[in-house]
């Protein structure tokens, strides 16, 4: 076989920044846990029909067929976010859950889109809801920025901002101004970043039939942005009046209110967030890294109250999703993380000779039975070799068992010093035990 | 939308199931890594022609197009298994890997089966490979086993017995025989446990050109099974002389031998063991669980020389692969496995009214920083409403915020035993503090 070569747009880490996204992973589900989240997997398929529904990512959609077709099989498609598939899972799973439902799910996703930096064809999220039957209370809304605050504070990365408006003060504000159809103003409005207010504008009277006035009070209140309640006074001093706009307000209100009491800086009420996918209702959520604000959103979600509907039955949920693979593409691509080593490992075991290796063995095992990671090595090579099999890799320390009764010694091979040891009682420095994932020091830092 | 269905082959877990497979899923890792094998994980899709090389199972692999596609992108398909993936990540990666190298890779595969019990489309593996350059020292064949055997042990699960083969004892032996083509030979006795020894005798003479006697003798061959060594004299007392035979009683003995000291019982060796891909070239590894023997294997594996080269580089390697899906799916359906909650949730704060809830907020967040999982309760219902909420999930515990400057206080659901306490220091019993999973009381049990 010839050498391969990567596929633009599906991303492998090695194992060193595996074990970084691990430890990052290991955080994020912890705290969702810590708020009561239960832990999903769906599969990765949905029918067809389902993944087409909604959105504009529909055309992105990677549709499977097995080789051998005999035909019958229904038409699948690997989902391309976990919301859709939740929504599926609670339609027909909903005589089996405990309602309101509190999940996170973990897992990837897949879009077929024109490869481009910072997209990715298969990307991991992590994504908590909470869905209940009939109507889901507002101030779950508010908790969804609490819990993604939580779960990457304390992490080695930049803070991040979490932007919150609300489809309503959008909407409200829009039919206030004489504009009926809010999709096409808030498909302009969320080319705002890309494209600049000028182009925004034209956009808006060419696609939604706004006059020069109407443009230019949407694009001044997309200009609106505040961490705190004042924003409320802002959009209200523009003067439209409508009574979806007071209720956006009033929801947009209380999840900036949580958010300054719990975790102050976190969170900021932003209207010019709009959310590409048509199918929330309310509350949107957007997040920007501290130094990659132009990279766009690390995390978002929103409240959507008819994803999940079938007949009589509607389950109204609110959920944010934090794009793992995204984050942690714009901190590799700065090589901002790095971590203390580049395996488990944290003992190799010396061999004198191949005979000695099941002794090595009961060395290592005694080692891993107190959650001490170890290797035995690879041969009774030269000890040199041995200790730079150890030092390529970052193992902090090697073992040398006892020759004819003598005690084992450990040394760690940064500092050269070595002391007599027993297996069965040695502990290492608590830093060295596992691997530590830390921010790199950079030049320019 | 109209209900959603199932689809065939495609099992998803309900939250009380994906607990445990979390918690064995936690524990196979950790005990991948106390081995100091590294995480990795590949893209789910490989090019066409790379998942088409080998095996039996081509034919049943998932491709996948865009819908919208607009020419010009590789073929693409889903991974059948994990160990394909892995040995182009190395021949793609080769100059920024350390070998021997050492991973793990936990994740799910697919292939477009026709469904039955136990057969999945969509399935977790969890994998452990080593591969090194040029040549791969035979003592890690004897090593996957007991990494295996750990990882399984401790868990709530039935014990296993993995049974060994050498891929060099069949082909020497056959060939000693005067079969020169060894593989229809092996295609034949792998059938051995599905259509019994008279079918496959017939088999051996129609598709692999053997007399009545070289058809008995494989059957013979394949009768043998010991958990010692024993097994090699059984062997040559059948009279056949390879070369290669030898050298395969040696490895085969050696892995026998190695696991006899380190967990006696855990392994046998069983000479009908073929394993159907056609990658392996020595050493394979087949595991059944106690009381599902007739279930098949829950965990395969062997060594392949030849799977990773490319021109004059060549990375033999040895591996096995727990198929946690098959496993969990027979333990589900006998509903063996039990798990103390089905949330992660240990405590739920009540609400008197809904402006208590930012001090709940602030319980909560007190008992979340010491690691107990907390809820607030969604609404500020009676008492008995929000204690219902609590026991339809298993949360053991209810804290009441005390009102009017009184302590607060916490009830243990079950025994209805409540007592005043400090969200500060509180501390629930270690056993309570997470889900627990362990073995279902059955009534046959």
């Amino acid at each position: 076989m010839s050498k391969p070569t990567p596929l633009s747009g599906f991303p492998e880490w090695l194992p060193p920044q595996r074990m970084i996204e691990q430890q990052l992973l290991a955080r994020i589900a912890r705290t969702f846990e810590l708020y009561g989240f239960a832990p999903l997997e769906t599969r990765a398929v949905e029918p067809l029909d389902q993944l087409l529904r909604k959105g504009e990512t529909s055309k992105e959609v990677y549709v499977l067929r097995r080789l051998q077709d005999s035909g019958g099989d229904a038409d699948l498609g690997l989902h391309f976010d976990l919301t859709v598939p939740f929504a599926r899972f609670v339609l027909e799973n909903a005589g089996r859950l405990q309602f309101p439902f509190r999940r996170y799910q973990i897992q990837k996703v897949w879009r077929g889109e024109r490869p481009q930096e910072g997209r990715y064809r298969e990307f991991l999220q992590a994504d908590i809801d909470i869905v209940d039957r009939d109507t889901l209370p507002f101030h779950y809304d508010a908790e969804m920025p609490l819990v993604v605050g939580d779960a990457l504070r304390g992490l080695p990365i930049p803070p991040v901002t979490i932007m919150v408006n609300n489809r309503k003060v959008c909407e409200g504000f829009y039919r206030g101004l004489g504009l009926a159809d809010p999709e096409p103003v808030l498909r302009a409005v969320d080319k705002l970043d890309k494209i600049g207010p000028g182009k925004v504008a034209a956009l808006l009277t060419e696609t939604a039939g706004a006059t020069d006035a109407q443009a230019a009070a949407c694009l001044e209140l997309a200009a609106i942005a505040a961490p705190d309640a004042s924003f409320a006074d802002r959009v209200r001093a523009l003067g439209v009046t409508d009574p979806l706009l007071d209720e956006g307000l009033d929801e947009l209100v209380r999840v900036v209110d949580a958010a300054a009491a719990h975790s102050p800086g976190l969170v900021v009420a932003d209207l010019k967030i709009a959310r590409g996918l048509d199918y929330y209702t309310g509350t949107v959520y957007e997040t920007v890294l501290a130094g990659y604000e132009s990279s766009g959103s690390i995390c978002s979600g929103g409240r959507y109250d008819n994803l999940a509907s079938s007949g009589a039955e509607r389950f109204p949920g609110v959920g944010i999703s934090i794009g793992v693979s995204r984050l942690l593409g714009l901190l590799f691509g700065r090589s901002a993380l790095t971590v203390s080593r580049a395996v488990p490992t944290c003992v190799l075991v010396a061999l004198t000779d191949e005979d000695a290796r099941p002794a090595a063995g009961r060395v290592a095992g005694a080692l891993r039975s107190r959650g001490i990671a170890t290797e035995v090595a690879p041969a009774a090579a030269k000890f040199g070799k041995q200790i730079r099999y150890a030092e390529r890799r970052g193992i902090p320390f090697v073992w040398f068992p006892g020759a004819d009764g003598a005690a084992d010694s450990v040394k760690d091979i940064r500092s050269g010093e070595q002391v007599d040891a027993d297996a069965a009682v040695w502990q290492p420095p608590a830093a060295d035990l596992l691997p530590v994932v830390s921010a790199a020091v950079t030049a320019g830092s």
